[in-house]
Order: C-alpha cells, then sequence, then structure tokens
C-alpha cells in the first residue's frame, strides 16, 4: 500500500488543460520558445505556486520550484520532465512527468507531510531542440554539458538563442549560472510516458528504465553521374538514388534481421536534382543507430562502412560517410532501478524493466545526480503524434509510484 | 559527294558565339523567357537576318526565317530546333539544329542556289518547359497540340504564362494564331546531338532517326507510419522509405535486368517528415519508363501496379499509382528514314539507325508535316550538362547532311 493516494482526477485535469495550450489540428504544438510554449509554462509556473512552491526561472530557461526539507541543509530531491513538444506532437510527451511532479507536491501539501530533503520540480526548457536543432538544453544548461557550439545555434531563419531565452526569462549572457555542481541534488526522478508499445503489448503498468539507448547518427552521401533519363543505356548509368536504395535497405535489416544493434532508421533522404526526368547524380541519406549497448553501436557503423563500401565498389559511385553525433547510452545504477521496482510493488503494480529508446532529460542530469526514470505505457506506442495517448489510470499509476519512489529516497538518502 | 559544303568553321564559330550567352559557372543557362535566352534570340535573329531571311516571330514566340523559292507557292520544307536549354545544361542540345539551319541558308546563299520550296529556319521557343514545367510549347503551339492546361500553368512563384510570351515578342491572347495547317509545311528537317551514347561508341557520325520514344510518367505515393526512430521496434514498423526504396530497385530491373522495357528511371524522391529521427510515415517517387514501343510502355506500367500492390501487402503500407502523362512515341517514316540515310551517304559518311531517346520538337511538327531528324555523336553520350560536347567536326557532319537532305527533298517532295 502506497502511504499517500495521488489525485488522479486532479492530475488528469492539469494534463487536460495544459493540452489546450497549442493543440492545433495536427497536434501538440507547443515548440520551445513560441508563443504556446510561454503559455504551457505560464501555466506551469502558475500550478508550481498554487501547490507552495518556491518558484524561480534560472538563466538557461529552466523552471525551479523549491518546497524546503525538515532537514533543509540536505542537497534536494528533484522531480521533473519538460513542457516543449516538438511540432504536431502529443500532450503526454514531457507534460506528464511535470503535471505529476506538482500533484506530488500538492498530495503532500494535502496531507501535511515534509520531507527531510528539500524538494524541487524542475520544469526543463527545449528538451525537443526543434528550433535550433539542438536538444536537451535546459538540462545540459543544469548539468554543464552545454557547448558553445549550442550558444551559437541559429534557427532555420538564422536567428540566435539569445532573444528566444530573454523571451522566457533567461539570459544568455549569465548562462553558465545554470550549472549546478555534482552533490547538489540527491536524486532526479522522472516519470515519463514509454513511447513505445512494449508495456502496451504486455499489459505491464509500470516500467522500470534500465538506461537510456546511445545514439549514433550519420549521414551518408553518394555521388554518381547526372545524365538524361530517356537517352541513357541502363547499363552505363551511375544512378546515385539506386544505390541510396540499396543502403536504405541494407541499414533498415541491420536492426531488423542481422541484429547488430537495437533500432536502425534512415529517416531522411535528398536526390539531386530530383527531376523525374534526370538520372540522379547526387543523393544523401540521414540515419542512425540505437543501443543502450556501445559496442552494438560500434559494430553498427563497421557494418556501415562495410556495406558503403561495397556499394561504392558494386555501383561505381563514390560514398563518403559522415558521423554527426555519438551519444553515448546512460546506464541507471542497478540500486536505482530497484528502488523504482520497491516503489511500484509498494502501490501494488506490476512492473518490467526495459530501456528507454527515446532521449530523455534525465541522461542530462545523470552527470550530476543519481537518477532514475518511470515508464508507463503509450497506447499502440505512439508518440510524437495527435495519437500520441496514455490512459488516465495509466498516467495516475505512474504518478502514484513517483511519489511513492520520493518517499523511498526521502528515507534513505 | 554532297553538291555544295557547307563553312565548317562559320558553323562552329556561331555556336562558340551562341554559346558565350548564358554561360554560368555550373553549365548553360538560357532557361526560356530568361534575359539568357532572350540574348539567344537576339542572337539568332540577328544571324537569320544576315543570312537574308525574312524573319518574324509568331504568336507563340517562335522565330521564323523565310527565303522564297523559286516555285513559292509550294509548301515550304523547314529546318530548326530550339536555343533555349535546361538550367545548368550543355550549348549544343537545340543550338547546333539552328546554327545549322542558318548555316545551311548561308551556304545556299553563298552558291547563289535558290530552292524550289520555300525555305524556313525555325527557332522553337521553349522547348524544355523548365520554367513552366510545360514542354515543346513552342512547336506545340504551332501544330496544334497546345493545350488549355499549358496556358493556364504557373511557374513555381505562381507566375503566368502571358507576360513571358510578351517579353519575347508572342501574344497569349492571341497564340492560336501560332497554328499551321496540314500541308503548309511540305517536311520539317532537325539535326540535333544523340544526346546518348550509341553513336559515340559505335564511332558512326550520322545517326537516322527511327522515331521518338514514347514516355510514361508516374508517382507514387506510400503511407506507411510516422513514429519515433529511437522506441519503435522494427518489428512493429511501416516504414514509407524503406517500402520506396524497394520500389526504387524494382523499377531499376524492369529495364536493365527484365528489359520490360528500354529504360526506366526514379528520378525524384520525397520523404516525410525527412527528419533522421522519425520513422517515415509516408513518401514519394517519381519515376518514368521511355520506350518506342507503346506495348513496352503498357507492360511496364501493368508491372508497376503489380509491384506496387504486392509490396503494400508485403509492408502494411497504402500505395497509390498515379499517371501523370503518358506521351505516344512517333515513329518517323522508312521514306523520311531512307531519304537521311541517302543524304548521308552522298556526304560520304557511315550511318546507322536510332532511336531518340529524348523528345524533340519534331515529335510535335510530325502532327502536321513529315518530319525526319539527322543525330551527330555526344561525346560520352552526356547531355543536359556542363559536359556536352560533340566535336566540332560532328557538327559540321551534321550541318553537311542537313543540307544535303533538304536538296534531296527540295528535288523530290
Amino acid at each position: 500500500m502506497p502511504r499517500y493516494s495521488i489525485n488522479a482526477s486532479r492530475l488528469n485535469q492539469t494534463l487536460e488543460e495544459l493540452g489546450h495550450l497549442g493543440d492545433s489540428p495536427g497536434g501538440m504544438d507547443r515548440v520551445a520558445y513560441s508563443p504556446e510554449d510561454i503559455a504551457g509554462r505560464d501555466y506551469t509556473i502558475k500550478l508550481m505556486q498554487q501547490a507552495g512552491l518556491d518558484t524561480r526561472i534560472d538563466t538557461a530557461g529552466n523552471i525551479i520550484g523549491r518546497r524546503a526539507g525538515s532537514e533543509d541543509q540536505r542537497p534536494a530531491i528533484a522531480l521533473g520532465s519538460h513542457t516543449d513538444t516538438v511540432p504536431k506532437g502529443g500532450k503526454y510527451d514531457g507534460a506528464l512527468g511535470v503535471m505529476a511532479a506538482i500533484e506530488v507536491v500538492l498530495t503532500l501539501k494535502d496531507q501535511g507531510h515534509q520531507t527531510r530533503h528539500p524538494l524541487e520540480v524542475i520544469s526543463f526548457t527545449n528538451e525537443e531542440g526543434t528550433r535550433f536543432h539542438r536538444w536537451l538544453v535546459g538540462s545540459r544548461s543544469m548539468s554543464g554539458l552545454l557547448e558553445q557550439d549550442d550558444l551559437d545555434a541559429k534557427d532555420d531563419n538564422g536567428h540566435g538563442l539569445g532573444p528566444c531565452l530573454a523571451d522566457i526569462g533567461g539570459d544568455i549572457s549569465r548562462i553558465g549560472e545554470a550549472v549546478r555542481s555534482p552533490g547538489e541534488l540527491a536524486a532526479y526522478f522522472e516519470l515519463h510516458i514509454e513511447q513505445g508499445p512494449y508495456l502496451y503489448q504486455s499489459g505491464t503498468p509500470i516500467g522500470v528504465v534500465t538506461g537510456i539507448t546511445g545514439r549514433a547518427v550519420f549521414e551518408v552521401e553518394i555521388e554518381g553521374k547526372a545524365n538524361h533519363a530517356g537517352t541513357t543505356p541502363m547499363s552505363t548509368r551511375r544512378d546515385a538514388l539506386v544505390s541510396a536504395a540499396k543502403l536504405v535497405l541494407a541499414v533498415q535489416k541491420m536492426a531488423a534481421e542481422q541484429e547488430i544493434c537495437r533500432v536502425s532508421t534512415v529517416g531522411s533522404i535528398k536526390a539531386i536534382p530530383n527531376a523525374v526526368n534526370v538520372i540522379p547524380g547526387s543523393a544523401s541519406i540521414g540515419l542512425e543507430f540505437r543501443d543502450t549497448d556501445m559496442q552494438a553501436l560500434a559494430a553498427a557503423e563497421h557494418e556501415l562502412r562495410r556495406i558503403t563500401d561495397q556499394t561504392a565498389v558494386d555501383d561505381g559511385v563514390d560514398v563518403a560517410v559522415h558521423r554527426h553525433r555519438f551519444t553515448s547510452s546512460v546506464p541507471i545504477t542497478p540500486e536505482m532501478q530497484a528502488l523504482v521496482a520497491e516503489a511500484s510493488v509498494n502501490c501494488g503494480f506490476d512492473w518490467e524493466p526495459l530501456p528507454s529508446g527515446a532521449g530523455h532529460d534525465a541522461q542530462a542530469i545523470a552527470a550530476i545526480a543519481p537518477v532514475a526514470m518511470v515508464f508507463v505505457p503509450s497506447v499502440d506506442g505512439i508518440s510524437h503524434s495527435q495519437e500520441e495517448y496514455s490512459t488516465p489510470e495509466d498516467c495516475a499509476n505512474g504518478a502514484q509510484v513517483l511519489l511513492e519512489l520520493l518517499l523511498l529516497a526521502d528515507d534513505r538518502f
């Protein structure tokens, strides 16, 4: 039995209300720094204040609400996630973790329970990274992982980050002040929808996240020979799109059949000149591999380079492989996993361990604090889409486990 | 022995001079209606006038230079091609046919030879069809094949054809006056570079064109399911780009291995949302088949629909096939082919018969007059590119055959 029951209808009402801000015909549009994002942030700040949290915005634009502990010199335990969305996204991704953290505080307030540790609710800014193509911006600012390249990034119209940060109450010239040191937080707990189908398919209400997958992103450029589609015999062609198509299928097979890594995806493709009457002279594809096992990512890169070399020889084209990003996986310690499992059992919920295929603020905060993540089922595994959905019951279950997890950590840390 | 020798150095000098108009770092840019196209037209008009041609611009913007015949009531024999280019094109495509036609007239003038038939040199406007995505606009205007859809077409910025026609001396409100009736022209002869590798590879100086290939253009749209590239298991994906890649390879094999039609090309591709971290939910490809045998084109369409249906079943995606264009092949009569062969032999050149894989103004004019085409070799078969090249000797050979062809026809028609 959990010590206190969270208020499921109150939680789901805040999720609903937040879900009206930025709601558009194709899905949720609360892209970081947009008016809709700012409306969502204002709503979050209002809720935090109603929950009695002492609320501030750090220089990176993260919203931090603090509640004193009975032993207030202790490092704080933080709960959080983000309220920004991808374009045409869903209303659970990120939002659930923030609304549930506030619900946990409201429940403690209702019960008159003061934790030993100070408590923080953090709504990180710009987790999704849509506008400037740089993600986890708030959480990386806090954990000291932000790079100059992130600060220099321009959006697709050539505008910089500074004015955007000012719009949400941050200050790019003082963004270094948002960094927190290891030891400042006793722990960080994040509740999130799974964004995949495993829990939904197995019917398990709670997922104990074992780690956040690493990710390797590549661009492959193919140079063949543009020529007339009507007059050039098939036998003399060096069609870059034909070579690109072979690579799309080979990359897909690397995870689907060869099982070299957990998932492999070619998400983007471009052919030049991309005219129906010209044999494509150039083509490029953007692809990624993900796995919690970094050796699997290394093996995937090795295989990618082998097949691209082979394609160059077979097709008489030039192929260049560019590694754009290589994000290490973030394991979650067995102790933290056990704590989530215990909280789940205390609440009477079955749980299962599973890796996170998506990235989360928790992976940045892991650089400065022990982290744990709680997953709840996503119906049909759909995410980053208008069809993203988690049932009110599953959302409430996740918040309940988050509360119990906080109380366990408050007792023991 | 040909009756008169054309002036090879004069011909190649005009080709050079025309090739300076619109010359840009990536290739020739004389896209129809551009300032560079107009400069090329002005140069052409000046040459026509120097050759003694009575020169006018019809309401469609075609430049027509006329020389009286000794039996001037006869229908005219016309020689011509076009001087517009694709973006980053070459300086021989189209230009050779116009410059050679003028050289033929200059040679007759030098020799004081008046043909029985009146003679016309025609430089058709907008053969390539780049800006409004409608091609053979000048020659189809003359042969009555222009459709309302051609007149209504907008460029990529939403501008219409009317002001463009006015810029080159045409008049869209009176474009119907450009139509000529069957019988007005005794014949139309077009010299052109092959734009393919056959003559170059065989070392044959003259190609006798047997027909102009038909062309079927399709767009295939694939609807799968967009989802998170990190969290969605390989087994549950409906990746539209994977299905598109299979179709790219299948279409290529239809000509390259199955030999269902002469050439098959997927020239364009699009994935949506085209982001590396999202499984493509939609994809589309643009493709075409070409063959002089219309039954081969029908067989290709049948096979395309079979493989797309199969892909839909195999991959659990929705596939729609749209036929965008179906241009019939244009055969050239055995009599006209024989006349080109005879002219070639008279000039002392080997010749071989071959189909035209590309489209030409001659295929539109075939609706109102007997047509013949003379091909000369393209080095390495390259066309629509800065690297397009035909040797000065080959260009002169073609002009020599064009003159002899005209004289044979003038004797016999």
